[in-house]
C-alpha cells in the first residue's frame, strides 16, 4: 500500500475536519434542541445489534445495505445499523409502556454498503424524529411540520418544495389488477423511473384487462399540484375504498399543512413508491433547488412493530445532518476569537486563561518559549499590561 | 428466533434510553466546549476505514478488536474503527500543514470486537484529545490536565487517582537483558499481571545474569509514591540512560501535575505497559474507587504518525463518556418541565405554543381530541384564562 493509499478513505466515505466539524456540531445542538422543544426524547440507539433484530419488518433494500460481521462472542449474525428508524421501534415495542403517543428523536452515522446514488455518502451522520401510537393526519402533519422546522432552522429552506406520496393508491390499484408476482415486479421497476414508453410496451403484450391497463397507464403520469388527487379520485373511482381513503387522506393532510406553511410548495406524485416494503401510508420528501436528491424525507410505517410484538402505528423523517450543513446558508461560527497566552506558570496568568475559558473563549497556552505556535490561527494574544493581563488583537 | 430474542442487545452492547440520553449529550457538550475553550478543534473521522489506513503503527491489540468487513465497491478490507486516536494521526499527517503544535478533540462511537473485561462495554462512546507536533513534559502536562479537567467538569473526580508509568524503563531494561523473543513474550505476560511467583520460576529456569534477574525481580514490584522514582534511580544506576531519562521525565511530569493539581493522588508503577505496542514514552490513567477500570487513560504515542509519511510527536488521552456519565455526581435535568398544549388549530394556541418552544421548553401538542396522552409525563398545561394562554401546573 502506498503512502498515498494510506490517506485514501474508501469512496463515499467522508470525514469532517476543523472547522466545519464545529459547524455540524453546532447544527447537531440547535435540531437536538428543537426536537427537545417538541415533546420528542432523545435515543442513542447501538451501533450494532443482532441482525435479526435489526432487520425485522424491513424491507429486502435495507439488508442489502447492511454491513454483516460476526459476533466473537457468539458465532451470530451481526449488523451494524444502516438506518436507525427500526431501532427506534424496537424500543418503542420493547421498552415502553405508554399507549398513548411516543416520540424520539435521534442523531447518530449509519453505515451503508453501498452509496445511494454515486454522490451519496456511505456515512451519513442521520438525524430524524418518529412519533408512535397515533394513526391519522394529525401525526403525519406534526412529523412533517417538524421535517419543515428543521429545513427552516438550518436555512436549507430556499424554494423548498414537498413531495407527497400515498402507498396506498399503489396497493388498491395491484389488488384490482391481479398481477403475477413477475408481471408486478416488472411494472414496479418500470414505473420507478417512470418509463413510459415501457410500461405502454409491457401493457401491450398483456393479458391484463382494458381497465387495469388504462388505471396502470394514468398512474405514472399523476404527478404535479392538487388537480392530481382529482383527476386520480375521477379515473379510479370504481375501485377498492383504499383508493379513495388514501386520496382523502392526502387531501387532509395538504389541507393542514398548507394551513401551518402557505408559502410551502407541495408537490404530488402518486407513484411515489419509495420505501414501498415498510411504509403503509402516505411517504414525503423535501427537494431544494440545485440538489438532486431529497434533503430529508419519511413517510407512515405502521407495521414495523409487529416483529417486536407491538404493531403500533407510527411515522417519521430522517435526514443527513452533514448534507444540511452543507446547504446550509447559516452563518459559520470562523469568526471566533483564537487567543494565544503564555505558557503554565506565572499564577496570574493561570487566572486570566481560566476565567477567559469559563467565558467561552478559546484559549491556547504556549507549551514551552522554544515552541513556535503557528501564529496565524491566532487573532488575539494575552500580553502582561501595567501589571495586570490583557487581551491585544493581533 | 423467539420474542424476547429479538430485543436483546449482544452482550456488552448498550444503548441509551430517555432520559440517560440527554444527560449524555449534555456531557457531551459540557465536554466538546472544554476542549474547545482549550484551542482543541474538533474532528469527526469516518466511521469506517480502509483496513490498512486504520491499522498502521498500531499493535495487535487493536487488529484483534476490529470488526473487519469487505468493501462492496473494490473488494478491499475495511475496518469499523476500534479506536479513533490513530484516525487523528492520519488527519494531522495529511491535511494540516502546520509544523507548530496542532490540538483535536472528538467524541464519536467505537465499536470492540470483544469487550476490554466482562463488564466493559463493545460500544464505548469514545471522548478525547490529541496534542501532536510537540515532545516533552509540557504537552503531557497539557494533555493530563484537559484529562483532570474533564473528570472534573463530569463530577467523578471523588478521590480520584492518577496512575504514571513510562515504557522506556522497560524498554531499557530489556535492551539491556537481551531476552530471546519467546522468553521477553513470556516475561512480558507475567509483568502485566505482576504474578511475582511465576516471575520468580521464569528466571530461575533462565540463563540470564544475575543483575538481569534481579533487575527484571524488582521492576513488578515498583509501584506505589514518589519514592518508586527514587529507588528505580538507585538500582537501575548501571543501566542505559534511557532508563534514567524517563525517571527524570516522570520527576518532572509529577512536579507539573502536583503544582496543578496539589490535591490529586499520584501513584506510579513501572511495569505498567498498557498500549506497549505504540506508546514510546508516559502511560497514565486516571482511577476512581469503586470502579475496577480506568475512567479515563492515555500517553504518548510519538511514532504511530511514520506511516503516513509524518511522524510527529503525539500525546492524547480518551476516555468512555456513557462511564463518565454513569459514575457522575452532575444533577440530571429530570426537572424539567413538560407542557401540554392542545392541538394544532387555533392561532393564539400556536402562537403561545412556538413562543414556549423559542424560549427552550418541552410542549407536546394533542395530536387530536381522541387520543389519551400519557398524563404522567407532564408538569404543566397550556390553558385558556381570561382570553389568554397560561401555563398551569399539573
Amino acid at each position: 500500500m502506498t503512502l498515498a493509499e494510506r490517506w485514501l478513505l474508501p469512496d463515499g466515505v467522508k470525514e469532517v475536519l476543523p472547522p466545519q466539524a464545529l459547524q455540524v456540531e453546532a447544527a447537531r445542538r440547535r435540531l437536538l434542541d428543537l426536537y427537545d422543544s417538541w415533546g420528542y426524547e432523545l435515543v442513542m440507539t447501538p451501533l450494532i445489534e443482532n441482525l435479526d433484530s435489526l432487520l425485522v419488518g424491513v424491507g429486502r433494500d435495507l439488508e442489502l445495505n447492511t454491513f454483516k460481521v460476526t459476533d466473537q462472542l457468539t458465532g451470530r449474525m451481526l449488523g451494524v445499523r444502516a438506518d436507525i428508524t427500526q431501532q427506534v421501534a424496537r424500543i418503542d415495542a420493547n421498552h415502553l409502556t405508554s399507549n398513548g403517543p411516543v416520540r424520539f428523536c435521534y442523531c447518530s452515522t449509519v453505515l451503508h454498503t453501498l452509496p445511494a446514488n454515486p454522490l451519496a455518502s456511505r456515512n451519513p451522520l442521520q438525524v430524524g424524529a418518529e412519533l408512535f401510537g397515533h394513526s391519522g393526519v394529525a401525526s403525519d402533519a406534526e412529523i412533517i411540520s417538524l421535517m419543515v422546522e428543521t429545513l427552516d432552522a438550518m436555512q436549507v429552506n430556499q424554494e423548498l418544495s414537498l413531495d407527497l406520496g400515498h402507498v396506498g393508491i399503489y396497493r388498491g390499484l395491484m389488488a384490482e389488477a391481479k398481477l403475477t408476482d413477475n408481471q408486478e415486479a416488472e411494472y414496479f421497476e418500470l414505473l420507478q423511473r417512470k418509463d413510459l414508453p415501457e410500461i405502454g410496451r409491457f401493457l401491450r403484450e398483456s393479458d391484463l384487462s382494458d381497465e387495469v391497463k388504462a388505471h396502470l397507464t394514468l398512474l405514472p403520469t399523476l404527478h404535479g399540484g392538487r388537480e392530481v388527487l382529482a383527476q386520480a379520485r375521477s379515473s379510479f373511482t370504481a375501485q377498492d375504498t383504499s383508493i379513495i381513503e388514501a386520496l382523502d387522506y392526502l387531501d387532509a393532510l395538504a389541507d393542514q399543512i398548507s394551513q401551518r406553511y402557505p408559502q410551502l410548495d407541495l408537490y404530488f406524485d402518486l407513484s411515489e413508491l419509495r420505501g414501498y416494503n415498510y411504509h403503509t401510508g402516505i411517504v414525503f420528501a423535501a427537494y431544494v433547488p440545485r440538489f438532486g436528491q431529497a434533503v430529508a424525507k419519511g413517510g407512515r410505517y405502521d407495521e414495523v412493530g409487529r416483529d417486536f410484538g407491538r404493531a403500533r402505528p407510527a411515522t417519521g423523517f430522517s435526514a443527513d445532518l452533514k448534507t444540511l450543513v452543507e446547504l446550509s446558508l447559516l452563518a459559520d461560527k470562523s469568526g471566533q476569537k483564537v487567543i494565544l497566552a503564555p505558557g503554565f506558570g506565572d499564577s496570574a496568568v493561570q487566572e486570566a486563561v481560566t476565567k477567559l475559558r469559563a467565558q467561552g473563549e478559546r484559549v491556547v497556552q504556549l507549551l514551552d518559549d522554544s515552541v513556535v505556535e503557528d501564529a496565524q490561527q491566532f487573532t488575539h494574544q494575552l500580553v502582561q499590561q501595567d501589571g495586570t493581563w490583557v487581551l491585544k488583537s493581533l
